[in-house]
């Protein structure tokens, strides 16, 4: 699938990902004069912006996922490949896939995302599931759901309370959407659901390490979502540093907190892109690339988003791993290549153009920080709302999205709360 | 939870299973002088006629399943207990959950459901597997989608239509249904997507050792159901016992098939609620009872649906195993106990009402029963539409389905084809 029989020969360009980034490439590449092979381990791009509203059962993951090919079906240049990537081969400028095959490029693109980090404590992934994949978000909700329904069914008032306590540890925005998510779930959408408890009374947990939530905004913001999630119910701890987590509990500081549910929101590593190439990154694993979002030794491999790491001029920090980056970034790639390919002789470099930060506090609430413009309550959210609908892909995501929202805004229902059993059921049969 | 503490005793209702029989009985009983625990594994009630759908990328697991605490968030009298039953003990009056709880009852309505049954094949369970749950939907999901991957990846033609080959087992409405929706999606759906295959050249074999499709319809449905399925280039295999399945091909006959994909669609079984009580059952597992519903020997507990075999006066054959068999009996078993709660001394005796029956083939085409009035074609479609929209549970639902459908209907697509990865999400952190 790789070989390029054309009498031109035409310039191979691999996409590994399909993320923020790897499709932004793409997009800018179609249907234009090189070959394009885009190798992803799922078959769908994904919105991961709205993950959290998986996990929460407030949305379906088919409304935030939409089928790689589905979405370049017009596309005649480029090839579609679902295996995961095992190593690269850089003299011989060959991609390694899962399966065995070899892929050869003339540029590749490394868009390969971040995973969650524990900070060296991997036994912690088993009880504080992190949300990066769509089956992150459904064992979440299984988690979430099925605390509530053993809190029905017990009859140990301390069980109880632990299945009815639940932790998010990091304040980042996917930490703060998570807490508003699940305290709206518990204090409204379940209220009515069980006999035996009281959902209102569940617990909901907030830790951070640092001394304020969402540390990228605003500090007014910050303190705005902070006070808005504390309305909300949620507990907001600080300046906290999470020592151990186990099935039935988390140990913050010195204080012991018995939870069944603990959801990890604290940290994420590269992918392990750096090693395949055998390039140095930092410790979080990401690799820095040039100006020309290039890695540092190769002149026909780029790493962009959430592999790459990218210091703009002037700054002081590298460039955040959020999605605007890695589109950015991934537009432009696409770009360059195409200017080497035509042989321009004026390349451009790639400059960041920061459109701000979002996130939600439930419903009716966001705090947003437009490059100096902040907006919080209703306007936040109905901008936040708005934003969202726009960047997702396909008329029918964003019709049903923006349905189930207002569905979910007119009766505080979630109708997604299935609690789905049985293992294995994911077998691909190779 | 089973425990009673009005001053006035009221009896206690057990009922097993919240499909179509169990759901009847619970609405019948709701908010009278009862008390109720409906048991199920799944804390959701689910639309298994539309299951088909969810196999075939259609429709989304939510828009067929509605949370049972959701149906009955206004019922006073009724708790819902998310545990699996492994015994009765009916001198106690007792049902033991796998919890080790001890449910109580005066009286119990066994409403457990079927199984798939391999006829004493259990090895074919892992190469052909059955659509009885969303589990089972997702799984031949994945592994339907991920066949035309492999085939777009294998350079090897006799693995290709392997690949592209589906062979159904079983031509009763689900394998049918499965067939007519089957053959949409590869010949419909996917045929702009794949760069290396033809999906429209996939095979798709619906295979039944009867003499016609559809035996429980009139002859002139089946032969209508067949040519309507022969046009959409399935091909129809009769009088046809598959002998072998392994991963890689069917034994039909003395005709072996390459096919990687397998579906089951030829038998069920009842689930073992005959053992639990130790009473007799027929070959299948179904308890024989009586024309009040009543599991022979006990006066107080109930089978309906497809834990049950009902003999109709005069009948040649016990009644299917259809919803509207479990809806009626369920129905007819919540007014029979509270007749005899309220020490009526008339008791009724159950009737079903035949209401005929239906299958789709593909878009615009249905064949429909009803008592002598048949339909096929764009009415029995309409007609098809209606019923099942009508019938199944929630606003949101009927109204996320007819979009689905429309939406389907005028664009071919298939949004939902989504492969799930990984094993082990389905954890339920108990």
């Amino acid at each position: 699938m790789s070989s390029n029989n054309n009498l031109d020969k035409r310039p191979h360009i691999v996409i590994v990902g399909a993320g923020f980034g790897g499709m932004a490439a793409a997009k800018e590449l179609v249907n234009k004069a090189v070959d394009i092979t885009l190798i992803d381990r799922s078959n769908y791009h994904l919105f991961q912006p709205l993950l959290y509203q998986v996990a929460t059962a407030e949305l379906s993951a088919s409304e935030i996922a939409v089928p790689i090919r589905h979405i370049f079906e017009k596309a005649e240049n480029l090839d579609v490949f679902m295996e995961s990537v095992v190593s690269i081969n850089a003299d011989s400028q060959i991609v390694n896939a899962a399966n065995g095959q070899q892929i050869h490029y003339d540029y590749l693109i490394l868009a390969t995302g971040a995973k969650h980090s524990y900070f060296g404590k991997n036994e912690w992934a088993q009880v504080a599931p992190g949300l990066k994949s769509i089956e992150d978000a459904y064992l979440i909700r299984n988690r979430i759901l099925t605390a509530f329904e053993n809190a029905e069914i017990t009859t140990d008032p301390d069980i109880r309370q632990a299945y009815l306590t639940f932790v998010i540890v990091g304040g980042g925005p996917t930490g703060v959407e998570l807490a508003g998510a699940l305290a709206e779930l518990a204090k409204k959408s379940l209220k009515r659901d069980f006999k035996h408890i009281s959902p209102e009374s569940s617990r909901i947990i907030l830790v951070d390490a640092g001394v304020r939530l969402l540390a990228a905004f605003h500090e007014h913001l910050s303190q705005e979502a902070q006070k808005d999630l504390q309305e909300m119910g949620v507990e907001v701890f600080l300046n906290s540093k999470v020592a151990q987590i186990d099935a039935n509990s988390v140990q913050i500081g010195d204080q012991t907190i018995s939870s069944k549910t603990v959801i990890w929101a604290a940290g994420v590593e590269a992918s392990p892109a750096g090693k395949w190439l055998g390039v140095e990154t930092d410790r979080s694993g990401h690799i820095s690339v040039n100006e020309n979002l290039e890695v540092p030794g190769f002149n026909n491999i780029f790493a962009i988003g959430d592999t790459a790491s990218f210091l703009p001029k002037d700054a002081e920090r590298p460039l955040p791993g959020i999605a605007s980056v890695a589109k950015q970034q991934g537009h432009f790639v696409g770009k360059f290549i195409l200017a080497k390919v035509l042989g321009k002789r004026k390349l451009p470099v790639f400059r960041y153009l920061d459109l701000g930060s979002m996130a939600t506090i439930g419903r009716n609430n966001a705090v947003v920080d437009l490059k100096g413009f902040r907006f919080s309550g209703i306007i936040g959210w109905l901008l936040w709302c708005s934003a969202h609908i726009y960047f997702l892909i396909g008329f029918r995501n964003r019709l049903l999205v923006a349905s189930s929202w207002f569905w979910n805004y007119l009766s505080s229902q979630r109708s997604i709360r299935l609690i789905l059993g049985a293992t294995n059921i994911f077998d691909r049969n190779k």
